[in-house]
């Protein structure tokens, strides 16, 4: 019997972490018929289910799809199985107005299908998903600036129940619009543990069918992204990494499983508008893989992906070449912010020195740094037009890092990036690195900021022009002050500063030019 | 008449800045007779002095030079005109025992004068000429170790007389051990003052005869350079550099010229044990030379200093190639520490980052770096086996920069490199980077220094011979503390430290193993 429903996903919790809650929501269908269209808002998701054939492998012998149309727009989008007999399709709208759908099958029970909803403007704070802005930077699709603020928390969907919720509460309070996050789970220092849920069935450790998906396994990973989205953070979902070595063996599955895989998480994941696709953490460690298979693997996200959701693939030491058409930006591991002036001039791409070691004490060289220079670090690739990103390895007695299973934090550095985000979120958005005679970020005329990292000078020289008047302010970015000084400026002028590391100068324009 | 007279220059300051004593000291005669023979340290200065001709032009006119022999060691030295119709020859007997010595000369006057003396032990303090030692590292002549301390005052002798003797002063209560410091004055930003002295005859600022020395100046350039020797500080005399462009034209002489002042500097200097050569600084900014120039000047240096001191050339940004003979050791400009060891396995010489930016709070971006900073500088390059150089440039109403004037200190890091001398001073000599399980600097089996530079560690995993017990203490090398841990520490341990970087762990072999 068909039973007709849709759902916005912006709007309904589909899981908490119970199965018997999800079975319920999962058995209410859509059978066929148009039905009654719901409003969904512009970049929220439409989401369509269908019931279908439950034998043989309903995951690798069923294909199912569908279109959606607005006049003459057309975009194909691949449905998935999610179990007991369950089809589904997730459409993102990308403009207002009436949408329609028909679907396409092999089966004929799911062959055919129609209907219809509307997509209305969207409400507060849904900005759509992340693009590329003026080839270095990024934007919302509504134009809203994007100013990237990441941090990373690799496993943490992997972590008990409850702290998965403290992770949630923490990201809450916390400056962060971007998390970097791994589908599978990790084997690795400090990652000894096994998570509640696997995303093949079979058993633990290693005798996996890799044909067969568990849907709880998926349906908890986008509750989680959703969760992320009503935070307003972005998903940076790794699809692939070398943490996990034949210990459970995803690392391993071979090009067949690892395509219909990759098009799985793509079926289920790709209508939610803060996803972003990492093909893979330090793809050059991954030894069971080969340069073709990831470029296979991007040409299967440029195919299947209706979105172009931004798309990078993280190093450890081999930089994947940034010109290749399905990277949209590059995802570094680099600790040296000076470098970026550099990279972005080589790669005309946006720049995220996404691991520039981590704030924490572990004698592990790439997560013993101070709050200072991880703070330092943003600031620094900020002005230089590249962004960057978080991550806290403090040794503790449970082995809860921040980094990997999320929690609590307690680091120094993020109290300093909130203060950043509100230097910059106060910023202009046009605002650039400038050249000339003033090295810094902003517009010329309008605004000046000028990050000092870790030098210090007794005075800033600074070269602005003669007939505008402009307020100046010592920014430190680590003692979270600001401190105006007296009097307006303009033309050449040399400012004094206390001596020490961490400072910022900003100028301002004077409303009163 | 023939006046007999030598001198032990490590002994009599024979320049009080006062030009009567000197013109007296000068007129004291070695007349051609054998004289009197007074003992001259080993690795002291042995110095005999004629009259001879005064007409025409003497510093290009007369052939002057000596041999000296022990047995059937043969030494010759060119000996100078030094102005006032007196001609010197200097020598650093470099073993001990009687020499003879035979001069020789385009002038009869000048020619076939013999004399001999005795070269003594070396006085307490006198370790001889600082010699590559171990391909990357330097010891004095009589094998006690060297660690370079260096630091930089490059216009210090060309500053008022009370400066110079405040900077003396400053440099008795340093742990410096040597400094870099330039024959010529220098003219740029914050060195904008004309010197007492000028090395040519002539009148400033561009109306120099270059054929004809001031030996005034040079005479002056010996007593600071006596003046360092007594301090047990080395010379880093720098021959040539770019800052003058064209104000005085010391920089655009031609080679001629440059050949001859070359010459005649190595005759005036290399008896002093305390000499190193710096060929340049920043040679690849000097405009007015080419390569084929500095290669000719490295000839130059090679052919007439009987010596071999040690001799380098300082780039801006272009390294001169290291594997050239004339270059005994590699002076960098460099600000990364990280990158010694790679520069010593491609160089095979021993390597000093002379200039890895300056502790201080001008705009300039080569002055502005944290007495933090460059503190760890020292740490780093220092256990990857390379050596480091200090500099100060805090502003000054007068424009009083340590880093050229000299003066007083004003930074935080001389007290903090006083300590990291007295560890490394009570490092066994034989101490060398190790690899191995332990990344860190020492003696396998006897003596280990972990250096965690701007990193924390909460604990630092070590691994000890097992049959080996070890006294561990905690160097905290900002706070300038040494914490012993309690117990002994054998084979593979953790051990904890405190969360803050600037920490070294300093494992030494217990007596009573």
């Amino acid at each position: 019997m068909a039973r007709a429903f849709y759902r916005n996903l912006n709007r309904q919790k589909f899981f908490a972490g119970n199965l018997l809650a999800l079975v319920f929501a999962a058995t209410l269908m859509f059978g066929g018929s148009p039905g009654l269209a719901r409003d969904v808002e512009q970049w929220g998701v439409f989401e369509a289910a269908f019931n279908g054939p439950t034998n043989g492998n309903p995951f690798v012998d069923v294909d199912f799809s569908a279109t959606f149309q607005q006049g003459d727009k057309r975009v194909n989008v691949t449905g998935f199985y999610d179990g007991d007999g369950v089809y589904r399709v997730r459409f993102m709208p990308e403009t207002t107005g009436a949408w329609a759908f028909r679907t396409h099958s092999d089966r004929p029970e799911l062959d055919g299908k129609t209907g219809s909803f509307n997509a209305i403007p969207p409400s507060a704070g849904n900005h759509g998903p992340v693009r590329v802005r003026d080839v270095y930077h990024f934007a919302y699709a509504d134009g809203a600036p994007y100013w990237e603020i990441g941090t990373t928390c690799y496993a943490w969907i992997h972590q008990p129940e409850s702290l998965q919720e403290q992770t949630l509460k923490t990201l809450a309070a916390s400056p962060f619009n971007k998390i970097r996050m791994c589908v599978f789970p990790k084997w690795m220092v400090y990652n000894r543990t096994e998570p509640e849920f696997y995303p093949f069935e079979g058993t633990p450790l290693t005798n996996w069918d890799f044909t067969k998906f568990n849907p709880v396994f998926f349906q908890h990973l986008e509750q989680r992204i959703l969760d992320l989205q009503k935070l307003g953070i972005q998903a940076d979902v790794i699809l692939f990494h070398p943490y996990d070595e034949g210990h459970w063996g995803f690392d391993r599955m071979g090009a067949t499983n690892d395509d219909r895989y990759l098009r799985y998480v793509i079926a289920r994941l790709s209508a939610y508008r803060n996803v972003w696709w990492s093909l893979a953490n330090e793809w050059d460690f991954v030894k069971t893989k080969t340069t073709n298979d990831w470029e296979r693997f991007g040409e299967v996200i440029q195919t299947s992906d209706p979105y172009g959701h931004l798309c990078s693939i993280h190093q450890q030491k081999r930089i994947f070449d940034p010109s290749r058409p399905w990277i949209t930006h590059v995802s570094l591991q680099d600790d040296n912010p000076e470098d970026a002036p550099k990279y972005l001039a080589q790669f005309k791409k946006p720049l995220i020195f996404d691991e520039c070691r981590y704030e924490g004490n572990i004698p592990e060289g790439w997560g013993d740094i101070t709050a200072e220079q991880l703070v330092g670090d943003f600031w620094k690739t900020f002005v230089e037009g590249a962004y960057c990103g978080h991550g806290e390895t403090y040794l503790d007695s449970q082995d809860i890092l921040w980094w990997s299973k999320g929690g609590v934090l307690h680091g120094e550095s993020p109290a300093r990036l909130a203060f950043f985000k509100s230097i910059i979120e106060a910023a202009p958005s046009a605002g650039r690195p400038l050249g000339g005679r003033n090295i810094c970020w902003g517009v010329e005329g309008e605004y000046y900021l000028i990050y000092l990292w870790n030098r210090q000078h007794g005075i800033q020289p600074v070269t602005l022009p003669d007939n505008i008047k402009f307020k100046a302010e010592i920014i430190d970015t680590w003692n979270m002050t600001k401190t105006p000084l007296p009097g307006t400026f303009s033309g050449h002028t040399e400012i004094p500063l206390p001596t020490r590391p961490w400072l910022a100068l900003r100028l301002t324009r004077c409303s009163e030019n």
